[in-house]
């Protein structure tokens, strides 16, 4: 059994941004040598997700409104009053999900024809941060 | 480490339908030899889901109608200027999240006494493939 | 490859309620003498999830409002028919999700400064289950 943890940095220059990541995870996992077994992507931060899905500028705008209708930017969550003002970021990465497992098959990621991995960023424009780690044999 | 790759296929009769995978998924664990591990089963489509929850008529209904709520059908989202009528299908598949892995034990599926393994297809009458895939020992 | 398998049970007093469970996570961990490999931690019902967020009331305070609003509680759900009445408890957990993988990296829970991990209670008030089971070597 091999692992391999890698650790990608990100500082978006928008507030809110999808950054497609598949290649970056492909790279990790062909660096760690592992034919068969799973790579973990997940965010490290409580503001941000990781997700599947389409590498279409359309989709990705939907994505981007709905999250904003179903998790709203308000001024009155109860998280402001520790003087922080980003709140819908926090339930954005509940709705969306921090992290996925992509299977690694024959070396590489075992993914349908329109999957791509997104780091969904909800509070950028500040340093943050992702693990792949990629267990298997 | 052992590890075991299957595929499964599903062509719904309807357009939003959910389907109980867990006898299929047992078979793969079985198959693979693997006693203690994880299996991951996972969508390979952006339209569809996979979800852990109850096999019970109602509440299945219920979902079903509460991803109409949350991610509703609409003709105006921006991905269906690409000619794709399939928007709300995407946000779905986001709010369901497309995976899980099941926890295996003693060479069986760690389940409670409730927990059923659903494919969650919101754009089907059409081919599409899930993955299962077992690792552990 | 090692693997450890523990059950955790809860009896809330509250019939919605999160639980801080990064201690107890990270003891199993330390237990299984497992140095690098992915950690699962799982609800065992259809009624709980569990996430990673912060550790700050007014944010879970804003959470579970939130969880109210996108699904609430409501008399009329097709599953209500069979007698049972926490419906929403099981779109609640569809939302937050029902697991998280944590990696561990030389023997730690590999999370971010503010990432803790939470069992999230929607029907409270009764013993249920939670496994966790760590993998890796």
């Amino acid at each position: 059994m091999k692992t391999l943890t890698e650790y990608l940095w990100f500082n978006t220059k928008n507030k809110k941004e999808f950054i497609n990541i598949t290649d970056e995870v492909q790279k990790v996992v062909t660096k760690s040598g592992i034919k068969e077994g799973f790579v973990l992507v997940s965010a490290m931060h409580i503001t941000a997700g990781v997700f599947v899905n389409d590498e279409e500028e359309g989709i990705k705008s939907d994505l981007m409104e709905w999250a904003e209708v179903i998790a709203p930017f308000r001024k009155d969550y109860k998280h402001h009053r520790t003087g922080e003002s980003n709140a819908d970021a926090h339930l954005k990465s509940i709705l969306f999900h921090h992290q996925v497992i992509v299977p690694v098959t024959k070396g590489e990621l075992d993914l349908g024809p329109w999957q791509q991995i997104f780091y969904a960023e909800f509070d950028g424009q500040r340093r943050k941060r992702l693990i792949i780690k990629v267990m298997g044999g």
